[in-house]
């Protein structure tokens, strides 16, 4: 398929600066355009790309300036990186490749399975589970008994979902996603041994959630361990058990949440962070990249470091930090000047 | 099955306060409590609820002191977490739901397969593996060859095993998890390029060990990687070659530890603690979350930090950094007093 | 097989200290070695066991210098570890024990696969999909459509590989690793939610890689995330849309590389480091255990912390860090003696 720059902007409510007959027939990265391609410039950091890219057309922002000439046709558009991603849809119109239920899948008699579906080799599916029409469940995946999955999601390769567990709509599970192991709760008994505690709740997961690849959920010990709609997890993530994530909340790659604490909604985690069990954290609340969360944090309040402060105050204390050879030089010159007029 | 609270507290051993015939037929969080469950409090952090849970009985230990009338029965007893889960056992009653050999396994004719096992769909087992009585190994296990798995244990869906792994008695490894994969060993060669060190020794897991969600335990390059009685691994965790954890050790999610380290009996670890190589970690020692433990720590004693230190000292260091303000500014006032004095 | 002393010093171009005709049939670890087996000093750390292991032969480093006597035939050659790696292989002569494609497998009719294969049990192979000579893919592995797989590379059990992603030659991919899954690229819409960014690029990895169990590479949004030839990748790593890895760089287990960012060639990493996203980091880089690294790096430079600082700053600050307890004692003392005089 191919598409003017004229028409790209039409789609897109954009403004064409530049040739609208240009057209192009893919996409690249800014640093890789070439002629009949299409690109965009979101990120400031690849602004410098915009002059030496042979893409034909280039999508910005709708105040972007540029200091020199740009070969390309620009398109100015409210949001760059939005709006590419609304042309990526077009361009790979997303056609679901697989479809039909293997021959060599396990599907118990007592389970519903909807229409539609895609269910691939070596899928298990358990007594009593629901299954929602569209729904795709690509090879070696296992969903245990008494499972529900919502219309139109997709479990990834070697997705395990243990029994009872409930998944939304429009859901996305990357491969190797475990879903509704036991909590780690282990009473201490006499002679240093543990008593396990058996984890009878279930795990929670509601629509439009999306799960990175060998991402690890527990079941909460009673009740349910909850994912709210909307929320996206990056991949290597531990939730353990009884835990909540609000609406829209997204977390970064390998951040661990521990039992109980409840996160709230529309939070941006960065990546490697971990929280303690036990907490409330507010809405619209930002952590940074590896920081560890020990108290409560409060509504749009922005968290970093470990143990985390808030983080106008944390990036002070490492400014300080940085300079500590400063202040004990500071500290050794007012020793010396006190010891000369004592001496 | 519906049970009185007199015949709770006769079970547990309890103290019965309020009315022993009110009886329950379900659990419940102590927040979530409804008339007919049974709830606990173990946790201080909860005591609240404890005035507002519509729950009929509710566990607390012997010495909880209300200081507000509280609607339930209470059942006073020694530990109200482990009198729970004693509890817990009772009404769940574990019925080994899966049984028999499904057509849809790959068992060599060399293996050796004890009585009473699950074995499910789309499991692999190799040459000359010995399964125990009672074992269970759900859907797309993988067991290498030579492999040996002890009575009463269970592999959840999707747990690989490679080849001459020892796995003990009453053992659960959860789904996604890794036994025996190569060490990270590599000799430096000319030209940056690495050479692979074969890793031809195993590892070894005692009995009553539980293993989270894709956590990772690679085989020794010579001897074995072993993982002893009673220990309790959480999720995402990484034990590397030739590490030995000791008895009844318990370690939170996402820990790493570096090969040969040995970390000895009934320690409690944190989540995101990183262990260095090569390293001797005495008995009943407490690691902090986010921890990165670089030496040698003796028995009994508590570490924190990255770098770690002893828990007192990294606290107190810690509220030095937090009042790093109020440093600079002492810091300042004498400069400018001294100037003042000079000039 | 049994090897003399002599032999072993021949084939490893050493030079026999003690008794040459003594022979080993057996490997061991230096503390616990036995007669009959040959062992290895390479590591400082252990040189005291040479003063007790029983083991017959042992390898040390040319410029090695007891101070004690040693009871077996010591081997000294240029470089103790790499010899007894060549050793290894020796011993173990790698012996390709599995072979043939499973009936139980699932190869697509459009895959092209070479001679000499080894396809395990409830493996699933896609439309289009290339599979090199000798190649070995276990038990429950997804290979996914228009992938293609190199010559001697090796597939541990349950493997995931998502459409279009490129292996090279004599690569192996431990149990449980996802190469291919979406990036994390999620553009704000209005009212908080979020719309996925398709990610239409793939990922390439080059030859002689190693990766190691559980770890995760994501696809590129466009374009190819990279695994340069001779990288070494530890267990549960996190590898982010779009990164790219340079020839020969190791990286230890649980550290995460954000989307974009590049890593030179022969760098170190060591475990649970954080890399944030769009990043350049030089060549021959050296970077230590958990740091967060939130900026450029350049070539050769080593650095430590989190946030990272060169390490020689690092390691400085963090001995005052340690010290905060003497720094607040000189500042009080420096105040008393002012308070006095000005009293």
């Amino acid at each position: 398929m191919e598409f003017s720059a004229a028409k790209i902007a039409e789609i897109l409510n954009g403004k064409v600066e530049g040739d609208p007959n240009v057209t192009v027939s893919n996409l690249a990265k800014i640093e890789e355009g070439l002629p009949g391609t299409m690109t965009f410039l979101a990120n400031p950091v690849y602004t410098h790309f915009i002059y030496t890219t042979k893409a034909s057309v280039i999508l910005v922002n709708q105040d972007f300036i540029p200091n020199q000439p740009v070969s390309g046709t620009l398109i100015r558009v409210e949001n760059a990186y939005t709006a590419f991603a609304s042309i990526l849809d077009i361009f790979t119109r997303r056609t679901s490749e697989k479809s039909g239920v293997s021959l060599l899948a396990a599907v118990s008699k007592t389970a519903k399975v909807g229409e539609d579906v895609y269910i691939g080799e070596f899928v298990c599916i358990g007594k009593n589970t629901v299954i929602g029409k569209n729904v795709r469940l690509y090879a070696n995946c296992y969903i245990g008994d008494n499972v529900s999955i919502g219309e139109e999601t997709t479990l990834h390769p070697g997705v395990k979902i243990y029994k009872d567990t409930v998944i939304g709509k429009n859901c996305t599970l990357h491969a190797g996603v475990v879903i509704g192991a036991d909590g780690f709760g282990f009473a201490p008994q006499s002679e240093n041994e543990y008593k396990k505690i058996l984890q009878v709740g279930n795990v929670v997961i509601e629509d439009n959630v999306e799960i990175g690849s060998n991402t690890t959920i527990d079941r909460a010990t009673l009740g349910s361990t909850r994912i709210c709609k909307g929320v996206k997890l990056d991949n290597l993530i531990q939730v353990g058990h009884g835990v909540e994530i609000g609406e829209n909340t997204v977390i970064a790659a390998q951040t661990g949440i521990a039992g109980s604490t409840r996160i709230g909604k529309n939070c941006l985690v960065g990546g490697q962070v971990g929280f303690a069990g036990h907490l409330v954290i507010g809405d619209n609340v930002k952590i940074g990249a590896q920081s560890g969360i020990e108290h409560n944090v409060k509504d749009g309040e922005t968290f970093f470091g470990s143990p985390a402060l808030e983080i106008s105050k944390a990036r002070r204390l490492y400014v300080y930090f940085r300079n500590f050879d400063q202040i004990i030089k500071r500290i050794y010159q007012i020793e010396k000047l006190i010891n000369k007029k004592n001496g």
